[in-house]
């Protein structure tokens, strides 16, 4: 094992005090995430400030260690994986609100602020972030802005990028990128900070974000549609952002493998409500009278049902069914109870392409192996598709997950989507990002990564390999 | 006078076909736009293809001329001013709408598609671009993207670099940088299209770009409310935000030295409104239904009124009603006559500080000089505020212009505003940007530049100035 050099943790341990270096035994203590590797570096930092991140960077420069920067852990790609020889530096001590205004609608937080504090402390002024994620109570603001975290809103209010007005960051070099403005409107030169958002911390630690708020709802209320078809599926969402009475909020949809286990295990059923419908389509509006906002819902449903008779719709009126109804899109964990390890799949399709990609998709996969059903769910609002195989991941032979990824992964790029939507490139997305990128984009991500870190100290190995840089 | 060599015109020349290179006296017949200054370089090339501004980028590489592209010459701070030795590259045939799909509600485009021209296709299909500018007769999407034009509905719909989802652009070195998705999500890799958003020209020549497109409303109301102050102003933005019915499209204020101006001009008026507000207020909302709209803004006024009790309200009742209050906003030619040449500034500040930034800025133009009394208006719901001095152009010595802008530019940055919102830096607003911006963040606009344009071939001068780079 390649020990961290005692002059080099010597170093480490002046800068952030007692107690927040740890290595060895006090490393096996803290909860890896989502992947033990996570921190099989054996020495996680903790520091507390922009100037200790800094001062650690610069001293990793210094040494030659690698840094390998985590958030809340909860990156479904492996792009916190370290290895012994690297230095893991963690944000969890960065975690103040510096300023929240409830008259800009903005906050500005320190990396290692959580989805959840945040939202909690937005609430208070019935603001929201414009972003919301199941793994909200461990995904931090740093690590969303880092990994370009999209959720279930980026059809109305866009991804994190879209979300974030100001950043800072300490730049592989040590000194601090500070760009903390605080208004959406700035056209002063190059607007770098979008370099940091989505690299993964490979070309800058991130320390401050400031984070753009919208107003909060005063009500919501939630419809399950049944439906026969992806295009009546889209005709929906289209009739659900035209909603005469409030604004559409989400539009999920469920295919019927995926919706046969959710609604099988939470023995969920509706009267009127057939359960083999080939697309479940789940819709929240938002707006200021619940009664008013069913009553849309309703109106909704009579124009659906009159263009497609075959459409059944259940109608949330209480906070518990809209619950009862959230789980049947949201309790992916039944996938790998059933399934451990199986390999996911996230893709982005332009919306008139999904119905005809979905097709192709599937016919290849059950031309791979019969035995294959996917279950398949995502953010129909804006194409970005769940695919997670009913297999455990384990089991699947290496040539056969390379040819289920290749008939994922086919034709996205002409089809003008995304083989990785929200979940990014990390350890495991390398291949396919070198394979299926336009060449000039691949070759000028290198250009990037030499002018911002030629040494390759930060977060090596991810996004771009440990090719050329 | 600096002549482009003939080997390299009769290459030119070669690349776009007879009628597409265009010097001397057939320049002088083209308009020049905002500044006589953009064509000074006596010579315009207007390709027809990506292939053959690659082809010109190549050839202006191999002989060292400097290329400076130009949209609709709509740019307020001299982005596009080139001179001899230098080639213009114009965008105007590159004008066709490639692709423009309503279940989608995406729309892809050559660069020099004007904002009307996407306006009228996408208003087919009952949806708009998220963005509007008075000068979208002949802004044109490319130059929008290169400057990240702003707008008036950059509060709620985002600024440009938000509605854009793909873009392809020509590199310096003549390769094409292709990622033309039509997605709002993509994690794949390092999101460098952003690196051409907002870089006025200096690192890519762009020339496709794929825009998000919102449903349209089908209805709208507007009001005018006069205001005590800046507080009670943001207060009543809030108030439309949280509209009970409908959503809020615009909230643009109008200061009352500007009211009096075009109010006066267009001999407005209107019963129990006072003329001498503190500061104005135009409010826009779309819905289903115009009659709920104006009863709508007619609580919102009541609510307003109730905490606020000098608050006047104007509804409009009618279409020629609501051109008629927006012309009280938009009508910006006015000073311009009044004062040919008037200075004018467009800064960003955090809405919790707009109130007192104004303040100590009008106060200290005023002790700069005592007929000091500029025109302020602008977007407030974001913080976008436009001051324009009540002085003719020439007339201001040097000396007291540095005072000027000192006094309006000072402390923005350390308020979390932007010296420059939506116009960009272009030439005119190089020395500001090196001045006030972060030496870490103007190190890396360097370093990119380098990376991407080491010639400097790319709109030499412009926003990092003719420094090092």
């Amino acid at each position: 094992m390649h020990r961290l050099k005692p002059e080099f943790t010597v170093e480490i341990h002046t800068i952030v005090g007692a107690g927040n270096f740890r290595e060895g035994e006090a490393v096996a203590m803290i909860d890896y995430g989502v992947a033990p590797e996570n921190l099989d570096a054996g020495a996680v930092v903790l520091p507390g400030t922009t100037g200790e991140v800094a001062a650690i960077v610069q001293c990793c420069r210094a040494h030659g260690v690698p840094l390998v920067t985590h958030g809340g852990r909860t990156g479904l790609v492996g792009g916190g994986m370290s290895k012994s020889g690297e230095l893991v530096l963690s944000t969890a001590r960065l975690n103040r609100i510096l300023h929240l205004c409830p008259v800009e609608r903005v906050v500005v937080v320190e990396a290692g602020v959580t989805l959840q504090a945040l939202q909690v402390a937005a609430a208070e002024h019935r603001l929201e972030p414009g972003i919301d994620l199941p793994s909200r109570g461990s995904a931090t603001i740093g690590g969303m802005t880092s990994t370009n975290a999209g959720g279930i809103s980026a059809f109305r209010s866009g991804v994190m990028r879209h979300r974030i007005l100001g950043l800072e960051a300490v730049l592989a070099d040590g000194s601090v990128y500070s760009d903390l403005t605080r208004v959406v409107k700035n056209a002063a030169g190059y607007d770098l900070k979008h370099l940091f958002v989505g690299a993964e911390g490979t070309l800058g630690v991130i320390t401050r974000i400031a984070v753009k708020l919208e107003p909060q709802p005063l009500a919501t209320a939630t419809v399950l549609f049944g439906l026969a078809s992806v295009d009546a599926a889209l005709e929906t969402v289209r009739r659900g952002l035209d909603a005469e009475y409030g604004h559409l909020r989400a539009a999920e949809a469920v295919w019927h493998s995926y919706f046969r286990l959710t609604s099988s295990h939470h023995h969920w059923s509706a009267a009127d409500y057939a359960t083999d419908h080939p697309v479940n389509l789940l819709m929240t509006l938002g707006g200021a009278d619940e009664t008013a906002l069913q009553s849309e819902l309703a109106r909704i449903y009579e124009d659906v049902v009159a263009v497609h008779p075959d459409t059944s719709a259940v109608i949330a009126f209480s906070g518990a069914q809209e619950a009862d109804l959230w789980r049947l899109r949201e309790d992916t964990d039944l996938i790998y109870r059933q399934h451990p390890g199986a390999p996911s799949y996230d893709v982005s399709i332009p919306l008139s392409q999904v119905a005809s990609y979905l097709e192709r998709c599937l016919t290849d996969l059950k031309a791979i192996d019969a035995a294959l059903d996917p279950y398949v769910f995502g953010h129909l609002a804006d194409g970005n598709l769940h695919i997670v195989l009913n297999s455990t991941g384990g089991d699947i032979p290496a040539e056969k997950a390379r040819a289920v990824e290749e008939a994922i992964y086919r034709g996205i790029g002409e089809l003008g989507g995304s083989f990785s939507a929200e979940h990014g490139i990390g350890a495991k997305r390398v291949a396919p990002l070198s394979a299926l990128s336009n060449p000039a984009k691949l070759a000028l991500m290198h250009r990037i990564k030499g002018a911002l870190d030629a040494p390759a100290l930060l977060n090596p190995g991810k996004v771009l390999g440990a090719g050329r840089i």
